[in-house]
Formats: structure tokens, C-alpha cells, sequence
């Protein structure tokens, strides 16, 4: 898509620091880190999110992303990463092309730092459990 | 692994609010919701993170991860969704088996409401992409 920063940056219209690519995606560094290697890999071709991306493409960005938050984490000592991908605005989703952040973490390093877990009412999880059986039926 | 919950989960001692399993990964509810319908993804052998779990998995965890994904927000109404997998306790993993979570996400519901992008100091991304080259190549 002509005005989508991320197809502009596969195209080569826009620079990037690229760690890796292959026929279905491309890897390079975030350029607003949370910490230091942070990384990003998006499908080449131009999916809004997750929703969209075909099989394939999606199995080479896992497999992808799996090869460089490696090597990340190892470069800059993180003591753990962070495979996150945002799907719509509400979600932190701030460009429309759907992409995959490696987020390399140090101890108490400030991201992430709450996980406001709740509990179901009683029967409530298992209402919700066939609904969702539902829609995969639909 | 006999002391794994997601590894009893697996193989039925732990019940789980089962959303849907194939050959290679078991999805379900997460019982501590970070909103109604957080679902997991997990590989059904026990890899403690997503560095340690195979191609053939991991293509099949990212595939069943989008599509219950969809459902889960389509089914509680959600604005967003967040596919997020936490690799190492600095990272907030806390149990020891690679799992993915599916979290729906409304407008202003409290979770990473945090970005704290930065900024690198002139020449020091091009040092780090140099290292991560060497890395991977390693």
C-alpha cells in the first residue's frame, strides 16, 4: 500500500536497519525501542493484522521471529524478551500492517509491568467456553 | 514433564477450559483473565520457551492462535487483541512451558497502558545491528 510506512520500508523506499529477510518477510530494529534490540519482523505483503496473514507467511514471521529475538537477546544480555503483536488501536496497534515486536527485557526495566489478572464468576467461563465453540462452528 | 501444569493440562490430570486442540497445540481459557476470553496456545511438548519449540509447532501454535483469536474477540465484543509470549521470568513468564496468549482488549480497560519507547544515541543502532549480524551468523 502506497501510504503504509512498513510496505514503503519492504519496498526500500524508506531506510531501515535490517537485520534479516526471506521471501515472505523482513526483520529490523525498532527505531523507538522499549530497551536496546528491540526488533521487529513483518510480512512482506501488506495485512492490516493478525486476522489476514495467510499460513505460510505467518509460519516464516514465527520462525523468523524466533531466529532474531534470539540472537537479541544474546547480543544486548537481556535476561528475558517479549513476542507481542497488537492488533487494532485499542490493543496498542499504532501502524496498520501487521507486525511482531522482540522485545529484549532486563530485571524491573519498567515495560510491562502490571498483569492485572481477575477471576470468572461461577458458571461465567463456561458460557463464555461455548460461545467461543460456537463461533469457531460458525 | 511431570511437575509441568500445562504438561498435566496436556495430558488431562489438570482440566482445562478447552477451546480447541490439534495434533500439535492445545488452546484454552487462561483462569486468570486479563479480560473475559484471555485464551493460551500451547505446543502439547513440553519446550520451556519459544527458542527451544520447533518449526512444525510453531507454525501450528501461531495458525490455532489466530483463529482463536478471532473468536475470542468477536464472542466478548472486543476492540483489540494482543498476541504476547513471554519468554523467561524478567519477561513475566511464570510457567515454565512456551505458551501464547491471546488477550481481548477494550478501550482504556488498564493493560499496557505503557509504551515507553526511547531513543538511540547517533551511531549506537548501527553498532547493534552490526553485532546482531555477527550473531546470526554465529
Amino acid at each position: 500500500m502506497a501510504n503504509c510506512i512498513f510496505c514503503r520500508i519492504v519496498q526500500g523506499e524508506i531506510p531501515c536497519a535490517k537485520i534479516m529477510e526471506d521471501e515472505h518477510c523482513l526483520s529490523f530494529l525498532d527505531i523507538g525501542p522499549i530497551n536496546a534490540g528491540h526488533a521487529l519482523v513483518i510480512p512482506k505483503k501488506h495485512y492490516p493484522t493478525l486476522f489476514e496473514v495467510p499460513d505460510e507467511d505467518l509460519a516464516a514471521c514465527a520462525t523468523m521471529a524466533r531466529a532474531v529475538g534470539k540472537a537479541v537477546l544474546k547480543v544486548v544480555g537481556a535476561a528475558g524478551l517479549n513476542f507481542l503483536q497488537n492488533n487494532f488501536r485499542a490493543a496498542g496497534q499504532l501502524v496498520e500492517h501487521a507486525h511482531f515486536h522482540l522485545i529484549p527485557r532486563h530485571e524491573n526495566d519498567g515495560f510491562l509491568t502490571s498483569w492485572p489478572g481477575k477471576a470468572y464468576a461461577v458458571g461465567e467461563m463456561e458460557k463464555l467456553l461455548q460461545k467461543v465453540h460456537a463461533q469457531l462452528q460458525a
